[in-house]
């Protein structure tokens, strides 16, 4: 799942997912949300710089880790069973497929999707490229 | 370009937006990149709840607000005029319109990009849904 090209043609790499089917006592806690996340990004061989995490009432929790490569996100609906996850990189040392799976186990979830994105498309940022 | 449906069919929106052709200066410090993404959170008219602004060495800085409703993110590549830009939100009283038009008139920038993401499928997480 990690691009695999060795010339990129992006600047950066983003995986949005979607878990389903979590049972609630799983997302309804800050500090288990953050403990999943803080695995997820171990487990891609992130560096992490700082982390936020906000406990929502009644429900809920949104947290941010920053990494060295960009970002990994994640925001909770107890209610639903649900978390919708992100996961942004600049270059291909981070192994992404080892944090969704990580975190599909930690859950115990149902169902899993990734949709991956290139962002930014090199050639046109240089063609626009400006001074200061 | 808010969801307009009166009947969800989602639990969250993502917005993910290329800004290309912007001015080298504009994307090199901190204060700059924290001022503008906070301007963008104020036009959406968002909730702020924290935020976390990371200047990187040798270029770029990374940024996140955590908002009511989701979350604001930055990273910018200075070297390449480039920065990518993610709105999540959930509800739909976020005007992300007018931050996408207020960060290209502050950035200046020659070209924007945006595309339009569902996140999560309300009918497939209620299928799911496990009580605790």
């Amino acid at each position: 799942m990690n691009p695999s090209s060795k010339t990129p043609t992006s600047i950066g790499h983003h995986w949005l997912i979607e878990i389903y089917g979590i049972q609630t006592s799983h997302l309804e806690k800050k500090a288990d949300v953050q403990k999943a996340l803080n695995g997820a990004v171990k487990a891609a061989k992130a560096t992490k710089v700082s982390e936020n995490f906000h406990q929502f009432d009644p429900f809920g929790v949104s947290g941010v880790i920053v990494i060295e490569e960009s970002h990994f996100t994640i925001h909770t609906w107890p209610e639903y069973g649900y978390a919708a996850i992100d996961f942004f990189t600049c270059g291909v040392s981070i192994d992404c497929q080892k944090a969704v799976d990580y975190l599909k186990e930690v859950f115990q979830a149902k169902e899993v999707e990734v949709q991956y994105f290139k962002r930014g498309n090199l050639a046109k940022a240089k063609s626009y490229f400006i001074e200061k």
